[in-house]
Formats: structure tokens, sequence, C-alpha cells
């Protein structure tokens, strides 16, 4: 049986073609309405892993699904950096010099908000990126283009018309596999691994000096810090950090045991092998 | 003249209650559609203050916001923490038993869902709480109610059904006070103060740990650190931190020349008064 990997988004999101990077075209991707709802797959085991974005390189972390990952007891088993090109697609037969509006999420027009006034087209706001695709093909709109994934042209039977709409190309977003059990997905090689960690601090001076210190002192690189508010707590945070490195190996084992010491609360998200890019 | 104080809403807006409220009740406030207008009345000295929405205690950072900091060369000079009170607004007359549907904004809804399922009425989602009191008034909807400021009733004669709908009281929104020149506002009293400060670090390990150490080496507390994305340099970012104590103390001072050495870039956003809440 194909492995059933779960996405936020219609078939054609940018969620669905990073699974299809990163997990191979064979796999069986589910879409889901709501970030809760890849989640909730995975820990039922209905899905053997869930796809989540949790950051872009232009417009922050996904806040929604660090929330996530702390209510929920999975485990990241690998990441994935999706170059983001937002393509121009139209129907089969349309031509550029055709298309007088662009229909995409607000953040893909503002991300080729340079490109689009150059062809001097109308902007049309929609709910997603894949979304806008499928409207091209189901209202038949011969004047009109969507910003998509190069996935949605497949899923929708749409023609790329240019491939790298985007204004800025260092465009990334970070994805992170989720599983029930922990460990590296199948098939890859020990080599350079990450391990993401969240904890809570007490609310005294110097408390996050003395736990980055915790890092710093063994000389194990951090390569993300993000904070979210504990709720019901005011003005308290959970801490989220990515370092170099497994929980397993000993310096990073004993790193974590003084954490440990330091932190009210400490959970290991995961290990697993980094994504170049 | 009445001073100006721009926020982002609609008359009505949580923004210009916390203004009324930091401010006084003789201000003028002047509505902005975006952020970004905030910033540009108040560089342009068209208003003397702008008040900004940057930390909700539940849902965490406004991240424009910090962007826009950055973009603009305005001073913090003053903070206020709003406690959010999420108010069932409807026509006079109007009771509680009449009400069928209740406007707002998504957010909103989501924070008042078990008093709502309490009284069984549907959720209409809108683009902001304001807009929907005033949906109530414009439509003369005498089945429909919204959420929204206790000013929001005032400024479209609605009455106030129920005056805190939220379901989490632990439920603040820490806005800042921007203006061309720094210092701390007219008419506070020298006491408990605060500074905010962004700056970059070199990617190398171990940088965010020395940067700490800079007030962790003497005594300075930290109230908040944020991260956001560098545009264009890839998985690098600024980071935003609050501090206890004026930039000109002596301490305060040695710190963050010592902060100097080791950021490419350090810019001093303001210090201000600390609102006890």
């Amino acid at each position: 049986m194909d492995v059933r990997v779960a996405y936020q988004g219609e078939p054609g999101a940018y969620s669905e073609q990073a699974a299809l990077e990163f997990l191979g075209p064979n796999i069986e991707s589910v879409p889901c309405r709501a970030f809760e709802d890849v989640f909730s797959l995975v820990s039922e085991r209905k899905c053997q892993y869930g796809l989540i974005p949790v950051e872009n390189s232009l417009a922050g972390s996904i806040h929604r699904n660090y929330d996530l990952m702390l209510e929920h007891d999975l485990h990241i088993i690998g990441e994935y950096n999706l170059r983001v090109r937002h393509c121009l697609l139209a129907l089969p037969g349309v031509q550029i010099k055709d298309i007088q509006r662009v229909h995409s999420h607000p953040q893909a027009l503002a991300q080729c908000d340079k490109n689009l006034k150059q062809l001097g087209v109308e902007f049309v706001a929609e709910a997603d990126t894949a979304g806008s695709a499928r409207l091209i093909l189901t209202r038949d709109e011969r004047h009109a283009g969507a910003l998509a994934s190069r996935r949605a042209a497949d899923v929708y039977n749409l023609v790329i018309l240019s491939e790298n709409m985007e204004d800025n190309p260092a465009n990334y977003t970070r994805f992170l596999a989720l599983a029930c059990d922990p460990g590296p997905i199948e098939g890859s090689e020990q080599s350079d691994y990450k391990t993401s960690i969240v904890f809570s601090l007490r609310n005294e001076p110097g408390a996050l000096f003395k736990a980055l210190s915790v890092f710093a002192l063994r000389d194990i690189d951090l390569t993300k810090i993000e904070s979210r508010p504990i709720q019901g707590q005011l003005w308290e945070y959970m801490f989220y950090i990515d370092f170099a490195g497994m929980a397993e190996d000993q310096n990073c084992s004993r790193a974590l045991d003084h954490l440990a010491e330091l932190s009210p609360y400490l959970r290991v998200l995961g290990s697993y092998q980094r994504h170049s890019q």
C-alpha cells in the first residue's frame, strides 16, 4: 500500500508539492481542510506522515503549527525546504497577452507584485493558491490566470505561462514531516542532523541566557529560536529551539539533561536529517 | 489643538479604545486603513502619535508591526496593555433572547466560542470587530449581535448586552505608542522603565548566547524576545528584545555598547514607562 501523507490545503497546494518532492511521487497525498486535521489523521494512524509548513523565509513563522505541535504527541522525523516558485497558470491555448486578471492568495499576489504590475493585470484575492487554479478551470476563464504551484498545473490541467513570478527568489518554505513514532524516515542516510525542542522557563532574570548556555558551553549550534505565549499565563512564553545534532549524541544528550534542570517543561519534538537548502 | 493619534481600524476598533484609555478622552483619534498608514501619518507629523498593537497574550505577536518599526524611523514612547473585553452589542431595545446570529472577526468569535455556543447563536465571520458593530446599525439587524469593544457601542449607538464574552480572561493586547521624537510622553512620571531594541547577529555558533550575555552579566532583566526573518538573507533573523531600564542608565548604556561590538546592526527603538498590567 502507498504511504499516505496528510497536508493542509486543496489538491495542488504548495504543501502537496512539498510532500511529493520530499517523500516521492508514489505517495498518496491526503488533503485536509485545517492544520488540526493533519495532526489528527497522523495521531489516529490514518496517515503515516503529515507535512506542515512552519516558516517562510520572507513571511516568517507559521505560529499556529508550533502551538499544534505542543498540543499533540507527534514526532518530527524530517524537514524539507521548498523553493516557492509562483507559476502563472492558465487554460490550454491561452497566451500571456490574453490575461487581464490574476487570481491568487493575497500573500502570493504580494510576493509577485512587481512582475504582475509589469504585465498590467488586475489582482483578484482568493482564499488559496490551488483554489485559484481550480477556479480558472471550473469557470473556463480565458482572460484570467492563477498564481499557484507547478503541481496545481498538473491537477487542474492548466499550462504554465511563466514559472518564476515571485519578485524575490530567496522564497523558501520550511516543512516538517510528522509521524506517530520517532526516528528519521526510512531510507535517509546518517549525515547531518537537527533536533527540535520546546521548553518553558521560570520568569526570572537571566533565565533564557542560562537556557542558551547549555548549548553554547558545549559548542552546539542553534539554527532557530521562536517564542509563543503560554495560554492563561500572562506574558509567559514557550520557547522552541532547533539545534545541530541528534538528541542521542552524548554532547546533545548532556545539554538536554542540563536544560531539564532549568526548565519546568521540556520536550524533544524530534531529531531528523537536515535539509541542506 | 487636540493631540492627534493614528490607529489602524474603523472607529470603535480596540486600537481606538486603547488610544482613548492610554492618552485620554480628549485626543482626536484618526482611523487608518492599514498599519503602514499609521506609520506614515506619524512620520509626516500629521499625527503626534500612532498606537499599534504588537502582541496579544493569547494569539501572540503581530509580526507585521515589528517589520514596520524596522522600516520606519519612529520612536517608541509608551506602552499600554488593553484588557480585551469582547462586548455583545445590539440595537437599542433588542434583548439577548432575540439574538440569532453574532457577527465579528474570526479571532473574536474563536475567543468567545464557549460563551456563544451556550447562547446557541450562529457565528458570522466579518473583516473586523468594529465593522461588525457598524453593520448591525446600518442593516438595522434586530436578530443579530456583534462582538466588539465597549467603544464601538458608543460610536454606533448600540447597547451592551454582555460585557465579558471572552472565554479566557487573560486576554490582553499590548500596544506601543510611536512618535517622531524620542522620550517618554508628557505627564508620565519617572518610575519603572523598559527599552526596546532591534539587532542582527553574525551567523555563527553562540551568537545569540553572547548577545544575551551583555544583559545577563549586568543583571538586566529581559521581558520579551522575538525574531523575524531578514528579507533576502535566507534563514537569518533580526532579533527584537525588550529589557527593564532606560537606554541612558549607565548599566543599560554599557550593555548596549557591548552589544554593538557583537551586532552588525543595532538600533534602540525607544525607552518608555512600563505599563504594570
